[in-house]
């Protein structure tokens, strides 16, 4: 374990207790859990998804697909690159000769490229989230579109991100989702598609997935959750398996102190339903009220003790993905680290 | 040129006369310029603003200070650790046996292990940001403990981080600035500090700065600018070196389009004097609205005709050492590709 801040560190018997609760989750209630590795970048934390019983792997871009292709055609999986892609044939082909792939779409764009590659394609819908993904009354145009040109279409996609919101947020895009979902399904069964994926959640949603319409869940967060996960609701304390190790680098301006953890490793998300750029577990009351790249300005519960220059403080960041992403390593709880193998596979 | 996105590109002419203007600025008024590399990262870049006549480098982390070594020796320059960096004797040893370094502190912390390192240290001053740094009131004391034991006083910083808002702010930091630099150049005299450094300045308040009292100047942005520098009125839009080439990659959602870009290279700074999270020249009154990991969601001028799957468009960032931090490469205008060495040195 470095003993240099800031940086990453992973409990590892956390960890495991998440992927565990997921996939029994998804076990009982006849859910596939195909889970986005975006969050983690990591092979390792792969395998122990896959070991825990994990039907597939989600990912973001084809370059985190060539990461992660070997260890999922190791377990015999699938890699589902849940975004509307544009795709290169050969770049495309090279990857579907190592795994097998299927592609988001949400228009025509890069249909030409896909047929004949061998990978299938899952069709983004739109449940509420209004980003990407096309309303369902225009679903049946793009599976005809696949069709002709030989596609194979394994199914639909959809993120209810907007389930990320305080109250009722998450139930009630699980309904949107739900809703969307089988009337997506009407229009494959009418287009041939006869046995159709239709794969969606996150985190925060999850636990509200109608498993008489979903069929496969691709949350990604649960395996390391974090404190926007803590804001919702959705994650205990006990659930938070990383933290950002920092140290108190100065206590000089009256009423704060200063952590050298920053934007470089907290990232910035900050949501309305979150309380400052992370949260702190030692000493729960503090805010990390203003952040700079290098420098994490934390207002203490007023009365308080300040901590001294060279303490260490542990926090979780409040959007574990975005965290991952800018460190090469994780530090594990038992000694170990972890490379963080698709850092920065944005293409 | 890689002709996959999202990536970043760098305009070499342009930043070469940003380079070129700040420099001849410095030289006009007398002010050695040591400009903070935490910006680009890149060796490349750094060569460059040497060659233009910068007479030191400025880091934010002594494993920044060791990617730097090198050129800063080759150049002879000396290499300040601009943060209230808590050192390891042994591996700051290791470093000033390479290159001449100035150690950032504001508090005594790492006083005995910078003691007999080599390194002299720079004070940190508050200013007015109210982030870290001393008041000036409290500098003798620190000055008295770093001479006791034998540590060179090169002089103070600070960090004039408040001059980041609209209207006068910047004017006013700068004057913040003189006003305090000018309290702990008395101080540093009376402690026998003769002729002391008075290192200042960022980006913004460059223009503004009293170079009466600042002998220093470390900006960092300049060098490549980014949308908030246009936003203050800093940059124009002729001066922004660095774009973050990205594709429409949906417009499946009506009244929007959405490029491949993301917070995962345009970063999530958002202050409240810029509108959106990147500004984008070839659409300049479309609004970077709603930001994911890979998803940037536009909004475009209405009544504007939209563009359509597949186009490249290019986003100014807003905070361009962040987007620098989130790639390994950077194109470059002449079809280079330059590493971002220093990428995710963190400590």
């Amino acid at each position: 374990m470095t003993d240099r801040t800031p940086h990453v560190r992973i409990d590892v018997e956390v960890l495991d207790a998440n992927i565990t609760a997921m996939q029994s989750f998804c076990d009982n209630r006849g859910i596939a859990l195909r889970p986005h590795v975006k969050t983690h970048k990591s092979l390792v934390i792969a395998r122990r998804q896959l070991d825990a019983g994990a039907h597939g792997l989600t990912v973001a871009t084809l370059g985190e697909a060539e990461v992660f292709a070997a260890v999922a055609r190791e377990y015999g999986v699938s890699i589902l690159v849940a975004y509307p892609a544009l795709v290169d044939a050969d770049r495309l082909r090279a990857l579907t000769q190592r795994v097998d792939v299927i592609v988001g779409a949400d228009s025509e764009h890069s249909f030409d490229a896909i047929a004949g590659s061998g990978a299938a394609i899952s069709i983004e819908i739109d449940t509420g989230l209004r980003r990407s993904g096309v309303a369902v009354d225009r679903l049946d145009a793009l599976v005809r579109a696949a069709h002709a040109r030989d596609i194979p279409v394994e199914g639909v996609f959809s993120f209810p991100g907007h389930g990320y919101s305080a109250g009722s947020g998450a139930a009630d895009a699980a309904r949107d989702e739900a809703v969307a979902s089988a009337a997506a399904r009407d229009v494959l069964h009418a287009g041939g598609v006869t046995d159709p994926v239709l794969s969606g959640g996150c985190t925060p949603t999850a636990a509200h997935t109608d498993a008489t319409v979903v069929t496969e869940l691709r949350p990604g967060v649960y395996a390391l959750m974090d404190a926007q996960q803590r804001a919702l609701g959705v994650a205990r304390d006990e659930d938070l398996a990383l933290t950002v190790r920092s140290s108190v680098v100065s206590t000089a301006v009256r009423g704060s102190y200063v952590l050298d953890a920053g934007a470089k490793l907290l990232g910035l998300d900050s949501p309305a339903y979150v309380e400052g750029h992370g949260w702190i577990p030692s000493r729960p009351g503090d805010v990390v009220a203003r952040l700079w790249e290098h420098h994490a300005v934390v207002t203490p519960v007023p009365g308080s003790p300040l901590p001294s220059v060279g303490d260490r403080i542990d926090v979780v960041p409040n959007h574990v993905c975005a965290t991952v992403n800018l460190v090469d390593e994780l530090h594990t709880s038992d000694g170990g680290v972890w490379p963080v193998d698709a850092r920065g596979r944005n293409t």
